[in-house]
């Protein structure tokens, strides 16, 4: 039960940022979102990456390299289009 | 040196969302921010801080409900100002 709680809370955080990348993806509009946030997210996602290899820990590695499939292309995005400005 | 690793992941993860919260309650701009991502993310931390306290994991629990108290408010401004409109 509990461990499907975890499975439950590392799907929803992982896919969490499709939305959002398809929304700005589209939109092309990125101008409510925070450059720091995902500066500071994308860093800890990354860091949380290297820990889960040093647990290895394949769900941690794998719900985090989900995680940072979506928020480092935000993360890109938002440079990229308040360049363009 | 791996444990500081995790330590550093968990700080930026759970802090990443203060920049977000400060940006988006300061600029009631939330246009180009997914609802959904938000819905899907604190019910996702939510998830975690149950599994958490099911492990009995004092940094897990800490760290989740840290993130919760910045992404929580971002939701509900969200939901506020876009019904504001």
């Amino acid at each position: 039960m509990f461990e499907l709680i975890g499975y439950i809370a590392g799907i929803c955080t992982a896919t969490s940022f499709i939305p959002q990348a398809i929304k700005t993806f589209r939109s092309k509009d990125v101008e409510s979102l925070s450059l720091i946030m995902y500066l500071i997210f994308n860093f800890g996602m990354l860091c949380w990456v290297v820990y889960g290899i040093y647990l290895q820990s394949v769900q941690m590695v794998l719900f985090n390299v989900i995680c940072l499939c979506f928020s480092l292309p935000i993360l890109c995005m938002i440079i990229f289009f308040k360049s363009k400005k």
